[in-house]
């Protein structure tokens, strides 16, 4: 079946969702351009993701992703927190942050039936996972919607495992893409693959369509992609500095300076795997961390970091996320970017 | 100008120089059939380098490409290589083997004025580098025989360097590639770039062709290449398999099988960062080790743990190069993968 017949939109081009740095504003607007928007709801509290589903059914008839994670939520490990906080603690010094008013930062709830439940009257056409799927029972309930279910692969194994799962099409994420690894069988960050051979041995190996993400910032990534057997494309740092997007004034600068050239995979942030822009924190501590608390507790002794250094205009402790290929059209909004991409005039 | 143009070819494959798994039957074969075969020539003795071009010459009279390597050789350190010992020891036990006895490993010598002046005579059409450029008098040499001079790029900077410097085209190493990185400005490995998002970075930033390497193997690979704007593809593991390569028996076992689907970035088999299969030595040690000696001065202890183990037929301790995508014609020779990646019929 061909993607957009599967999605139900006109174009094959899917907005990655992307946890913090948009809302209900940007999926809208690339539904409403013929693209798939997606809403990342995994940081959104009950009241705050009907409010955004309502929206969203306010301003477009066209189909929309809901976007959710798969995580086990990990038991607190208070040596591993010790050992991190010892690690951050020149940083707290300096902004004078006093370790013992840290509370909890940021969650991300893994998807649960409460949340089926409350989704449910909003009949989502297309929900997409990442770190994996929810359990048999909650992936059935969400298929009897006439819901099609997508997920992130990151490695050949993962893909098949998604398709023996009943996925609808798998997200094949080259490790060019900005943000979290989907990595969910395997956390040897050695299997992690490039979009152009994973893309092509995906494709060979399961039946289901597959959607390619991961450093395709153009319509010739995406005619290139389409080439190598994808039946869509999956696009998220091309729409970063859109204004539809809640990018922040550090992030967006980031993004459009040379620095935005050099990303890395790091735990540093939530204490999983992801993209973003090396900056002070990264360079100085290493991408990767032994210290850093299972994701998504990593996050909680950097967050006042990352507040009192934006506070100051400085990303120096702020995730940010961005793939291996800097947005390309900074000047357009988002539906220009999903024409863009798909090979059409602005329109 | 066009690929074909430049390099005197018919078609706009190169065939990846790949040091101790082929000579210049391979490269014979590759030019005959109308791509750029090339012969690795850093390993080989000045007799045997003008043996082997002898060769060339009497078997085609198709353009063809010899490749060095351009490494500053590294000062031996007793500290490291004793370090590096100590982490082999137990290895050295379990094969009976003296440490005591261990003698050079093989070299890698860079490119020299020696070297200029025995390949001078047999003016060859095409050479490459890997590890940067020798000098610029080596190099204006090297182009006033007409001979035209690529060399690979790993990042955005590497690929402006190597333009300024007067290449005549750029290879766009994509992170898939098997075998030695040909990183040169920075050794750090998060500037390491998938081909997706490097190669259409680095046409944008450079006004010579550029060529595609890493994670390409099959027609659609090669078309997807040219989509992002690549003059030519240099493919090197898709010949790993074919009758023409010298591929030691376990390194074609480990490629033929389902280990050939997880590969790392390792240093342990020479000091630089190089892609292959992963086996027991990487498994064990972990791909990178801090102890491993500069380049070529790694592979000394483990040379005799590899010949041990290969009389065993195992791979243990062998440098198994490939890409992220395994070969997909293991069946066919040379001349049928070069125009098979060419879109051509077997012919």
């Amino acid at each position: 079946m061909e993607i957009i017949t599967l999605l139900g939109t006109a174009l094959p081009i899917i907005q990655a969702p992307m946890a913090g740095v948009q809302g209900s504003a940007l999926a809208i607007a690339v539904s409403n351009a013929g693209g798939l928007g997606s809403l990342p709801c995994a940081m959104l509290s009950a009241d705050a993701l009907r409010s955004e589903l309502h929206a969203i059914r306010g301003a477009t008839d066209r189909p929309f992703n809901l976007n959710f994670f798969c995580h086990t939520p990990p038991q607190p490990d208070a040596a591993r927190e010790t050992a991190w906080r010892a690690c951050l603690r020149p940083y707290h010094a300096e902004f004078g942050i006093d370790p013992d008013t840290i509370s909890a930062g940021p969650g991300r709830a893994p998807f649960t039936a409460d949340i089926a439940d409350l989704i449910e009257a909003f009949r989502p056409p297309v929900v997409s996972f990442h770190f994996g799927l929810p359990s048999p029972q909650l992936l059935a309930r969400i298929k009897s919607w006439g819901t099609k279910v997508l997920s992130s692969a990151t490695t050949v194994e993962e893909a098949v495992w998604l398709a023996n799962a009943g996925v609808d099409a798998v997200i094949a994420q080259g490790l060019e893409a900005g943000g979290h690894r989907g990595m969910f069988l395997n956390m040897d960050m050695s299997t992690q693959c490039g979009l152009f051979a994973l893309l092509r041995r995906i494709v060979r190996a399961v039946d289901v369509p597959v959607i390619a993400a991961g450093g395709i910032a153009d319509a010739a990534g995406v005619t290139a992609a389409m080439t190598l057997g994808a039946a869509g494309v999956q696009v998220g740092t091309a729409y970063l500095l859109c204004p539809e997007a809640t990018t922040s004034a550090v992030h967006r600068a980031s993004l459009g300076s040379a620095a935005a050239s050099h990303t890395a995979l790091t735990n540093l942030f939530t204490g999983r795997p992801a993209r973003g822009i090396v900056n002070r924190l990264i360079a100085e501590q290493g991408p990767f961390s032994p210290a850093a608390p299972d994701f998504p507790l990593a996050t909680s002794a950097v967050a006042p970091l990352r507040a009192a250094a934006e506070a100051r205009g400085s990303g120096d402790f702020s995730p940010l996320w961005c793939g291996q290929h800097p947005p390309l059209m900074p000047g357009l909004d988002a539906a220009a970017i999903t024409r863009a991409l798909a090979g059409l005039a602005p329109g």
